[in-house]
């Protein structure tokens, strides 16, 4: 009891600390100032206070052109969440009603208390209490990931612009603010996300007091509305962003193209974050409610999931402290290293961390070892000269080779997860994979930081463009973008990994509560599941791609349009129509995320009500060893693209610069390659770890609802 | 005992007709005479005789330039397939000896015979004998195979300067030329796997007597000493193909090109037929053997796969004698619906030949549907113009819209064989799949024909261009290839559904013999073996991408040299060196074969031994359900990049003119797409066939191995 207390005073406690933080990192670099006031002879723009000037800090109309662009970046971004979340809104109320209807259905909408499954003894809830709390978590899982995206973005377009200008004093300067930003995220997110989850629990835990079995099953749809909202903030933002770059790869930077890194990369990853942390946890809690710790009420080991998180939180909050405040990076080169050492500083914490926690959390008779921490290491240099090389040929062998590479780094990753598999599976069964997936999330703070600092440098190299600095700013931003890219690469690999991990322990939650004996290969129903599972991500990627191709050409026409038909534009004089570009954008991503969402949603919808629970599993199955892979080497392969046009364009050694400049041939190849990775590495990529994971949550919801009334063609032939 | 023998009589005249018909087919296209002695002035060429010269035959020069070219292609040819044949004996040696040390090591190289396994009462010869006769079986098939595609080899090169020299005269003639080639192939082939298998079960069955198991089971081994002889020539083929490929849409044709298509589509594609033959054949007896028919001794319903295969051969016969010399192709547009009809009427024909022979050769109380008319209807024209369209933009829009499209096209083969496979199951469970294979299968000789006619059209058109013919020529060969685009299209759509049907089945007698019970996917053996499974096919393609990659820059290398450093070369006044660019195709390829070849063979071998029964279930499992996916999206990725160039380059329509013509911007962004696509649909896609086959059966040879030995690292843990 005492054990009990302390958790609930700790869980909390954690995540108030990480708000503080992030508002406290907020404090600090939000006193670099931007802003412009509109006087009646023009703009006043008061720069960087209290600091030496450096470089163009006197050019006045640069810093004017700055806070305008920023200006109209945040309106292009907010313009298209709101429009994004009006549509948002009309699906969360539609499939809260269906949430509702299904599983009130499920025992024809009786109120009257039932034994419970699992622990026969005990009375449980009544399954339309389960269908109602369903609902409500979907509801309050969706809106927390709506905000986490729409705080993500604000923080993102807070920042961008400030960046800008502390690059002008120097690369170590524009690297503490766009890190800075980056934690604000980072903690605000993952503690927002801990504090959403325990207050439901706890107030869940008002009415169902003791039914622990109907209390964690409708905590888990509040991964499925997190993990809903994700994948269209993904698939909308993706499709928008990329559609934005591929433009802007062809004609130039567009505004547009900044604001998709802000509703892409930062407003999406924000959700995601929510989506795939309150997943992982649900799976967890979910399995623990049904084994000996739910079963016997020991509260301090069934909150292991959100304790581990909490420590997570605090634990990356001093590596954190570490990282800005004892080093200054005053090279370019120390970026990198910097970001690395991070990392592995924060995962060493964990670990000892995690290790202890799992000590005191849980019963004497249990001892539990980490098995979160599979590392993916990954040495992009020589392969990616290999890339850059293949250029010389032209862009077809660049293509090539890209592709080639892509699918090879299917294979280290696989078979750490495959170990992961087994070793926690052989631990602690499913439960073992569910904690070795929340192990591989706990330092997710810190790697959000890092990964939201990538677009903001970018969205800050962006603006230094736009408003006509000097080739060194731009130069230094890409400097920082470039450093993030291989972090967020590693960020990447530790969310397909644990997409995996999560996808895997919801799928047997799923077998388990949906009564399924097992999953046998060699039955057809479960055959044909598996090998349309694995179709799946083909279409969703079909899908995408081609959305992303589509919205691409239409913001071409609309450039090319505006250069032909604005005098002055080719020459700078007149201001290009932001405004057009921005509202294609809009438009063409949110009427193009509707069929890749509706296949998501609905497949596990249709197939558990007309197939049954047997072929659901094995659409599961095949669409989780399938979407691994196309996950994986969709990511690999556009950022080798990426990386090896930087390499042409950075010309750091003598063998790149054989390959540049600039414009060369061998650099249009690459730019080809680059720009058909786009929509490979920031589309489909990303969305497919969600594809896979909402579909076992929403099979896991709906469990009961297909175990009773599902499989209805087959009961009819 | 009557029916039995009329079975024993009328496979072995079935498959005589075939080779007989075949022999016909060629007497008459050998009637154009394609012949060049040297005199001490020069050559003497005889053309066509006896029939109305239309075009160029006066054209003396460039006779004797197509009879040089053709000389060069068949040299080329038969000295790279005996290359890759001595790299062949010797993996068949090595390999037998792993057969028979695996395989006779399961009872211990005991010559004691025992008790059958599922029929308890029988006994049977002892498991040494089995060892023996397993690796005879092997080596049998993978002779056979190696026959197979050399036959195939030397037909099409004696048949493509004679389709060259009938175009002149028209595009009809050139057509007879073309199909009639293909037809022999097509026949002699079919007919030579049926006689081989049927054969050696003969003399099989008069060591074995009644021990029917051990018969079917050594019978099994030639399936995979024919599949595995298939996956060297596609994989070794399909790299020199494309190495030369490559090269020559960078730089211009080149005699390896045209080596290359003989090797690679010709000799691969003969070898291929004859794995899968005896791959789908062997499924189907085996799971026959263990069943009723094989414990009852009833050779008749035991032979059914055999008989149906019979009379696949003689009712294609009919059809092709219906399209040779029943209709006349007059003009370009008649040739694709005449190629359409012959797949239908024998599709017809078939099915109506398999309800009845189904109602004869199976005993009274067995009804057996047609399951095997899986039907798959792809309209490429619309889709293919998006492609094309999308060239407009550039060259990354081209390969993104294909990618998407490739990706799409899964969807509905994906739909069908799920389809296929639960009506089979339900119907007669393993045997109904097995037999659904044979049945995508029989109408072979015809597709075979239709698929070897590209190829040949193909290098016709290559010869024509060398020497130096009117561009009239080119266009009438190009029409010619160009319709058997689309058809070869639906037979690799029938082949790659057929691999999957195949392999399930090989799965599933796999699984039967190695005695497990269930494969289960929520235990961790089984998953992880998913998910490795899965991945093998993306570390395979990754592995052929790259080979084909690194094979044509040496290539392009080559040819730059030769253009440098050879005075007169550029001007068409000297020859080039062909010799040095077939080796190094043929370097290339023949060491570029091995890692993807050890890949496959290896992978059954070492899961097997170290992780045991389950864990290869499951990499069976997996590597069926992803392999399906990558190879249908590889082909048709590729296939609609080659057919987006091909329409602009045709100019058929205003749309198409508006992109072309060639050379324009349009078209060479469609030229960089085709080039990519060139190792997805010619090596990758058509090996993966292979992959997937290949493991299911080498599992199935070894599984009394494994069973007995297998599963080391478990037992150590």
């Amino acid at each position: 009891a005492s054990s009990e207390a302390l958790t609930q005073v700790l869980i909390p406690v954690a995540a108030l600390v990480g708000i503080g933080f992030a508002l406290l990192q907020w404090l600090l670099f939000s006193r670099v100032k931007v802003s412009s006031h509109d006087s009646s002879n023009g703009y006043k723009v008061k720069l960087i206070e209290a600091d030496e000037e450096e470089e163009g800090i006197d050019n006045i109309e640069v810093s004017i052109k700055c806070a305008e662009i920023q200006h109209a970046i945040s309106l292009g971004a907010t313009f298209f969440l709101f429009t994004e979340y009006k549509y948002l809104g009309i699906f969360m109320g539609v499939f809260g009603v269906i949430i509702f209807l299904f599983l009130g259905s499920v025992k024809g909408f009786s109120t009257k208390s039932e034994p419970c499954i699992y622990n026969q003894e005990n009375t449980c809830k009544p399954a339309l209490a389960n269908a109602v709390f369903s609902t409500i978590a979907f509801l309050l899982g969706a809106l927390t990931s709506v905000l986490s995206g729409f705080l993500g973005m604000k923080i993102a377009t807070y920042a961008n612009a400030r960046t800008t200008l502390e690059a002008r004093k120097g690369v170590g300067k524009a690297f503490i603010i766009a890190f800075r930003s980056g934690a604000v995220m980072g903690f605000l997110l993952a503690a927002n996300g801990l504090l959403v989850l325990y207050v439901s629990i706890y107030l869940f835990k008002l009415y169902y007091g003791d039914d622990w079995e109907g209390l964690y099953e409708s905590i888990t749809s509040s991964g499925l509305g997190g993990s809903s909202i994700a994948l269209f903030g993904r698939v909308g933002g993706g499709i928008y962003t990329k559609a934005a770059d591929v433009g802007a790869d062809l004609v130039g930077k567009v505004i547009a193209d900044n604001v998709g890194d802000n509703v892409g990369h930062i407003a999406g990853m924000g959700s995601d974050l929510f989506g795939s942390y309150a997943e992982s946890s649900c799976a967890a809690l979910f399995v623990a409610s049904i084994s000996s710790f739910g079963i016997n009420h020991d509260f301090t080991a069934m909150s292991y999931p959100l304790i581990i998180s909490s420590m997570g939180i605090v634990l990356c909050l001093i590596t954190t402290v570490f990282a800005t405040d004892m080093f200054e990076i005053k090279n370019v080169r120390e970026i990198e290293p910097s970001l690395k050492r991070q990392l592995l500083i924060s995962t060493i914490l964990m670990t000892a961390g995690i290790a202890m926690v799992s000590f005191f959390a849980w019963p004497s008779e249990f001892t539990l070892f980490d098995f979160g921490a599979m590392k993916e290491v990954k040495n992009y240099c020589s392969p990616v000269q290999d890339v850059a090389d293949s250029c010389r040929i032209g862009a077809a062998t660049n293509v090539i080779f890209g592709l080639a590479l892509g699918y090879k780094y299917v294979i280290i990753p696989i078979f750490a997860i495959s170990i992961s598999i087994y070793v926690s599976f052989s631990l602690a069964a499913m439960y073992g994979i569910a904690v070795a997936a929340i192990g591989m999330l706990t330092t997710i703070s810190t790697g959000l930081a890092i990964d939201a600092y990538g677009p903001i440098s970018d969205n800050a190299g962006g603006i230094a463009e736009m408003a006509g600095m000097s080739h060194k700013i731009r130069e230094r931003t890409d400097a920082l973008d470039a450093a993030g890219n291989t972090t967020a690469a590693i960020g990447k690999g530790f969310a397909i990994g644990s997409a995996a991990l999560v996808s895997l322990a919801l799928f047997g939650a799923y077998v388990s509560r949906a009564g399924i004996k097992s999953v046998d290969v060699l039955t057809p129903k479960v055959f044909i599941g598996l090998i349309v599972g694995a179709m799946l991500p083909y279409w969703f990627s079909a899908m995408t791609m081609k959305s992303v191709g589509s919205a691409a050409l239409k913001m071409v026409e609309e450039v090319c349009r505006q250069f032909n038909s604005i005098p002055g534009l080719m020459e700078g004089t007149a201001k290009p129509e932001y405004a057009n570009c921005v509202k294609i954008s809009t438009d063409a991503s949110l009427r193009e995320m509707i069929p890749p969402g509706a296949l998501v949603m609905l497949t596990p919808l249709i197939v558990g009500t007309f197939l049954g629970v047997e072929t659901l599993a094995g659409v599961l199955a095949g669409s989780l060893v399938s979407g691994v892979q196309v996950a994986i080497s969709a990511s690999n392969t556009g950022g080798a693209w990426d990386n090896a046009k930087k390499y042409i364009e950075a010309g750091g050694s003598e063998h790149a610069k054989s390959l540049g400049p600039k414009g060369s041939d061998c650099h249009k190849a690459a730019v080809i390659g680059d720009t058909i990775g786009d929509p490979l590495k920031d589309t489909s990529g990303p969305s497919l770890n969600i594809l896979i994971k909402l579909m076992a949550v929403e099979s896991l919801v709906f469990a009961p609802f297909f175990a009773a009334h599902g499989g209805l063609l087959f009961k009819f032939i």
